[in-house]
């Protein structure tokens, strides 16, 4: 039975969120079905990380074994042909070995926050960005940020309902710039708590505002304790852009 | 009385139209009514172009005279705040003379067309791309662009309901460039005829995907005759980006 890995584009907006569930769209649920009308098989997908309601992606991947060995071509172009107006795309399906797992076989997560930094809030941009009004110190969020980089106790930085084991994570990459109005982060870990990226971004950014310095930050990712995290960023500013595997 | 200029973003998906009309809500109609809703005046705005329905900006300007003398920033957030989930946001209000028009004076508009140029069509990007399934060669559509560049009759790339009384215009920049995914059509000129953006990306695709050459382009312009131009680029991937003004 060949199993496909699937690199997924989606607009999180109008979804509660990858994982498929009782109440409420989901991105998992919204392609098993599309592969389902298609493949006449009752089909089950597994991403390699569950974004949350309102969380967008450009590089999702997940991974689907079919029954019928269908050509790759095919199962993308079908596959997007029953999601059409859905918001959410197969950019390429590919063969891949019985032992790969969209999940657990990644050794890396990239994402991207998206601050809108101006006065006004966004027309174009709308779902897309965290509008903040103040102007803030992109250069102080970048140099606090590499506090958090490395192996550490992420206790702070995780939501309450996290589901992991342990709350240890080695962040590799923490960036803060600036293109214009728009404030970006860009984070990369072998994998991320829930809602790590997002509360980072949120204690950042009191960084960027004065409120907090980069001892601060230390305290709080030192205090180990949810109590210490600043509020967490919204949604709509977070996109996963990629996953890396290892090479063949 | 005073007169301000409105420097306006928008997000033209769910409009008819910059102009007020019968059917269907319009961009000007909007922040009319906004600017209503908190000075209690029946007032009136002039924008710097009329965009169609599904195109976006970032960068219009409208003028508008208003009786009471309110501070600038305060006719910016009171309005924005009467906009408030239309998808047009007033990006700053400034004070200008009696014989500012923001149509007449205007001395150079700018544009920007995105083409998604991939296999799979766009998720995150939807209403704001024109989707193209083929490569394109973004060279040879730059090359043949200058073609179209300095003073010319128009008559091939206007839109045969154009209310302008000449065909001539004065194209000062037509440029074509690819990122990543995406190939970027900037143009600028002291005006534009009804369509004539779309209608140059139309045939410059044509010449992106082989089938004209920069010769068949000019011919076409040669023609002037508007059966001679390629079909017209739809206008979700159209942005109003920038309107010039004299400096003071």
């Amino acid at each position: 039975m060949p199993r496909y890995r699937l690199l997924i584009e989606y607009d999180g907006t109008h979804f509660s969120g990858w994982q498929r569930q009782e109440n409420g769209p989901s991105v998992q649920g919204a392609i098993e079905a599309a592969i389902a009308a298609f493949t006449a098989e009752d089909v089950k997908i597994r991403g390699a990380g569950r974004t949350d309601a309102g969380v967008h992606a450009r590089g999702q991947v997940a991974h689907v074994d079919i029954v019928k060995d269908w050509r790759t071509d095919t199962v993308r172009d079908a596959t997007n042909a029953h999601l059409r107006g859905a918001g959410v795309v197969i950019l390429a399906a590919d063969k891949v070995e019985d032992d790969f797992d969209a999940r657990f076989s990644a050794t890396a997560r990239s994402y991207e926050y998206l601050i809108l930094d101006r006065r006004t809030p966004p027309a174009l941009d709308r779902g897309r960005v965290w509008h903040v009004p103040v102007r803030l110190d992109h250069e102080a969020m970048h140099q606090a940020a590499k506090v958090l980089l490395g192996r550490h106790d992420f206790t702070t930085f995780r939501a309450s309902e996290c589901q992991a084991n342990s709350p240890v994570r080695t962040l590799d990459r923490l960036d803060v710039s600036r293109e214009g109005e728009m404030v970006v982060v860009r984070a990369k870990a072998r994998s991320f708590l829930h809602n790590q990226v997002r509360s980072m971004v949120g204690s950042l950014k009191l960084v960027g505002e004065g409120k907090w310095t980069a001892k601060d930050l230390r305290a709080a990712l030192e205090a180990a304790d949810r109590k210490a995290c600043g509020p967490t960023a919204p949604a709509a500013g977070l996109c996963f852009m990629s996953v890396d595997y290892p090479e063949k």
